[in-house]
């Protein structure tokens, strides 16, 4: 494995990947690595002959009010992780490296983002699409590998990629769960034992909502407020929303049709978790 | 050569031609060809296996009060021209083919906009960036051909490729001239006689400022002021601009520093000129 930290040499071995006929599978993360990353590693490795993974902490997608430089860090054990899941490159630049001056454009993404956890994350999105727009003509991947545990994510990057024609394939990965249903997080550890012992009522009620749809339910908000009733009457927890969406255009839908989103997030004590099922009729 | 109309099939070509160990050298048309095109055509025959062009009139670089649909087009005489230039593939796609749905981001240019042509063109370099955005991604070229004649789009286009580390060259090919010094311009037919025998005076005033500067005149407003006194007393036209910014940054200059770009726009009867030179202390 070899960690590359300038852009340049970075196009370079892209290049070079390429001309030797070789078919790159990317998974861009932030670093700190968990068990998520290494299921995207994981499904890269099968499908690709080379997999590179970026860490880089971008700046520009966190909020005035979120801390940037508070985001945990451990380059040593990503190293080591990355190493034993058979990764072949990580690219790990320097801030100064991706943004060495100011930008003399700006990316707003400006549908699919005024929802769900977007709502409450101004200009987050607009700092995702930037970053990746810059990584995707770094490293040059044939497929770059995304968790639909962050359908939303998934979704700005779908669009992303159909408005520039960049020549990329996206694979959107389903999301890690425990044996009980819960999606893995590492939030998790934040929850009580008691919260965490119903936790996975989160999961269990956007099932049934699904299964109620594809039942022939029509109505919409009826399967909404079925699944805040069932979070409320099961847990703790505080319903943040509970949305149901097309999907990946996310538009607000008057009846159940073609593919779609059911999403949630609830907070608890000392974390909010989100789930979410994508489907079609 | 071949003409080339789904994004797909060219960017399948492009893969192909870059994995048997073709450059690719690009030129980005509106068609319409003129000798202008054809010297960036000829620069790109010199340095790389395969040449690229585009023919695309783009609807996004067009203001409310200038004519998409007018926009003169003729792609069997572009053929032609292109064919016996030397050109190895057209890309001729449709305006559906390009923008098939609403796109989802926005790109917006921030930086070198509103100053020369830009202040009067809102928004059009917004859809120059978006639409090469998009053509980068499907033509894969190594380097990419620009004409210094529209030096603001030259830096415009620059500022777009370092933001987003987009792997290709910008090569920037100097302004053809008639003999006796006049930009070359399919505008310039729309001179009287009288105007076109003056209209070199343009280019030498411009020239006569940039040898003030290399020799020591500090002061730029009193350049730009000799700059529209000439033109004023040896032509008819009327000045629109005559700027001095340092370049490609077009940012304005308290004294001569580093690269920069005198460039002018004058109005004559039916036809408004423009004209350049970058240079450096």
């Amino acid at each position: 494995m070899q960690v590359i930290r300038s852009i340049k040499e970075m196009q370079q071995m892209a290049k070079e990947l390429h001309r030797e006929g070789n078919r790159i599978g990317y998974v861009p993360t932030m670093g700190f690595l968990h068990e998520g990353h290494l299921t995207l590693i994981n499904e890269a490795k099968k499908n690709n002959d080379k997999v590179v993974i970026s860490i880089f902490v971008n700046p520009l997608q966190f909020g005035p009010n979120e801390d940037f430089d508070a985001y945990p860090r451990d380059i040593e054990r990503d190293e080591t992780l990355a190493n034993n899941a058979g990764v072949d490159f990580i690219f790990y630049p320097e801030v100064g490296e991706m943004y060495p001056v100011d930008l003399s454009t700006k990316i707003n993404v400006t549908k699919r983002v005024n929802v769900l956890c977007g709502k409450s994350r101004e200009g987050h999105f607009d700092g995702v699409a930037t970053v990746l727009m810059k990584l995707f003509n770094i490293i040059m991947p044939d497929r770059a590998y995304f968790g639909l545990k962050d359908a939303q994510q998934v979704a700005v990057v779908d669009g992303l990629i159909n408005d520039y024609n960049i020549p990329v394939e996206l694979v959107a990965v389903g999301t890690v769960r425990e044996e009980d249903g819960l999606a893995k997080s590492s939030r998790n550890v934040y929850l009580t034992e008691q919260e965490r012992s119903v936790a996975p009522e989160l999961y269990r009620s956007l099932q049934k909502a699904v299964q109620r749809i594809l039942d022939g339910e029509k109505n919409l908000d009826q399967v909404k407020t079925e699944v805040i009733n069932a979070v409320h009457e099961k847990t703790s927890g505080i319903i943040d929303y509970v949305e149901i969406y097309s999907y990946p255009d996310l538009v607000e839908l008057n009846e159940p049709n073609g593919k779609m989103i059911i999403a949630l997030a609830v907070k608890f004590s000392k974390a909010r978790l989100i789930d979410n099922i994508t489907f079609s009729i």
